[in-house]
């Protein structure tokens, strides 16, 4: 009998866990699998105050290793959730069910995807192989000492799982509709433009910043990175802000900034594209800094995208789509130690309010899941 | 004896008058004007909150009456102000004299000029002509309450100047070197394009307005609106600010907006420049709303100019050059009266900290308004 998906789903609901997440909700995660014999390390990293980007964040990492030899698959995921908002029909923080739902912030991003992790990862017996969770409590925020401090940890005790499954909500209209096998990079691109102010009668006494910025921003606009690949959608640029705050209406200002954002496939790399904005705002006298959230990552489709398909297939009857669409993952960082592909619940609700889930989609992804581990364990060490 | 010009300049800098302007400095005027057989009307308009558009204003229409079928030239004027701002070597409001330079807030824009109108006057006989003052406490503010409805209290009362002779700072390096002949006009335009918010990850989902709002200011900054005329510098256009405010790095935002400021020639009008800003602004998704500041004005070469010039150089030695350029004054509203020219003392310190005149340019250009009021007086009929 599999343990009840939507219980856990609410014990860990009802420990609030706005980004950055640290305590309770790791706790109730901890008293779940310290019961099914995993080995269970928490550690705090950040040391700033609350709102900064230095804030303290939990880590958990939970190991139980098979026998020699075996093969590791590992769950990956996130405790922490986006604050709920205001207007919600309940408190976000008190799961509550209405007919086939349970409401609550995480239901779907992603505490109820860590539920059906434990309650799989049950199902699966220890000699069949090592399973370990790798969650966070900070994807949700800067992810500065969220999975990355948990890799450091892997690295430092040798830990290399062959296989990594993330749990994030990729169905679309039906569980199963769409698993991610990549994603695309992202890069935040900040554009400053100097000048010399002066009074709009003598513009000769100036220098107007902002002709230089519009011609920056129109020749990146006009831009077109790539048609896409196979697997990924064309990379795109989009101007996100553009501030001067000039208030003076007879006063040519003395700079001028924009912002852009930049989503793209892996026939880029953060580097290549900021090299490339850098030099166009600095053909027309600005300067651009980066800020790269995440490189491309793509998982091709093989062995591990098949595994996961028929365990989907075989319990919701639907063929996956192998998608590389939507915004980054802690996918992102888990690419550099092995092969990675997503996972999870409809993401109909995510971020927004009365997030819900729906509860037969709990146990059904129980099921998923354990096919998944199973199949993955039982992989020839030839096979990836 | 000709009045002592530097004692009466005191006399107005010391009623402190940052713009909008009341009160004290107007009586400090009047109780100059009565002695000389002006007749003097004061009037405030304006009712709203201090620092809201509709502050209250107080105007100066002072007459003293020639005989019958007398020409008449006006002297016009602003008492109010810019702020003093910080850091003066002494109180703004406390002339004070440093060797040949008198100090304070107002000292050469304009009641310095003013001044030298007051002793100018006291130098022509009565029977010479009508002379008049049209002096506001508004020029340096929104001048929604000021010269217009000085204009508007002249046409009510049947006065109808000949000349208008603004005594704004128009010299440069050296007292008699420009004469305004012409301002351009001005006209600032707000544009605004909005569009629909969204995730940069998910493009298609979103309309960014930032696009097209770089496409409308690309196309306005590569306008070129004229190449001059003989009076006139080419028309100028010039972006002043750009907002958006959009803080979050991956939202597409939901609009922008953006300033353009022109300063313009009398080949265009204040309307016809807002038609064209409009249709392009149209023409790529946005919309423009013009704020017409002044039409462009130009009194050609002639009679009035002549005698300025004659004035100008009788006194300095110097032919000055005669200008449109610059900013706007209150000769936009005074041109639809009668012919206007603009002549005063060196701008150089004009809004600027420690603001001070040379005080024989005091003396001279009182001289110099005497000798214009006199010419002006004495033009037959026929000129003007």
């Amino acid at each position: 009998m599999m343990l009840d998906v939507a219980d856990l789903a609410k014990r860990l609901i009802a420990a609030p866990s706005v980004t950055p997440a640290t305590g309770a909700v790791f706790d109730e995660l901890e008293a779940m699998l310290t019961p099914l014999g995993f080995a269970v390390h928490r550690f705090v990293r950040g040391d700033g105050p609350e709102g900064s980007d230095e804030a303290p964040v939990e880590n958990l990492f939970a190991l139980r290793a098979g026998p020699d030899g075996s093969r590791h698959i590992a769950f990956a995921g996130h405790l922490d959730v986006v604050p709920p908002g205001e207007g919600w029909a309940s408190d976000p923080f008190m799961p509550v069910e209405h007919g086939e739902l349970l409401h609550g912030r995480g239901a779907v991003d992603m505490k109820g995807a860590i539920a059906a992790m434990v309650a799989a990862v049950a199902e699966v017996p220890a000699e069949a192989g090592t399973i370990s969770f790798i969650i966070t409590g900070d994807e949700e925020g800067p992810a500065l000492h969220g999975t990355r401090a948990l890799i450091d940890y892997m690295q430092a005790e040798g830990i290399q799982p062959d296989l990594c499954l993330v749990g994030e909500p990729t169905s679309v209209n039906r569980l199963g509709d769409m698993v991610k096998i990549g994603r695309r990079g992202s890069v935040n691109i900040f554009i400053d433009v100097d000048g010399t102010q002066g009074h709009v009668a003598y513009p000769h006494l100036a220098d107007n910043p902002l002709p230089k910025l519009v011609a920056i921003l129109s020749e990146l606009d006009s831009l077109t990175l790539d048609t896409g690949t196979k697997w990924f959608q064309p990379s795109n640029l989009e101007i996100t802000d553009i501030n001067v705050g000039n208030r003076a209406h007879n006063v040519i200002p003395a700079a001028g900034a924009a912002r852009i954002s930049i989503r793209f496939n892996d026939l880029h790399t953060g580097h290549s594209l900021s090299e490339r904005v850098m030099a166009i705002a600095e053909k027309h006298g600005g300067r651009a800094r980066p800020v790269i959230s995440g490189e491309p990552f793509l998982t091709e489709p093989g062995t591990f995208s098949k595994l996961v398909s028929t365990a989907v297939e075989a319990e919701t009857g639907i063929a996956p789509e192998l998608s590389t669409t939507g915004g980054t993952s802690d996918a992102r960082f888990l690419r550099s130690v092995c092969p990675v592909i997503e996972f999870g619940l409809c993401n109909a609700t995510m971020h927004k309010r009365d997030e819900a889930v729906a509860i037969p989609d709990l146990a059904a992804l129980a099921r998923i899941y354990t096919r998944i581990a199973k199949a993955a364990l039982a992989l020839a060490e030839t096979e990836n």
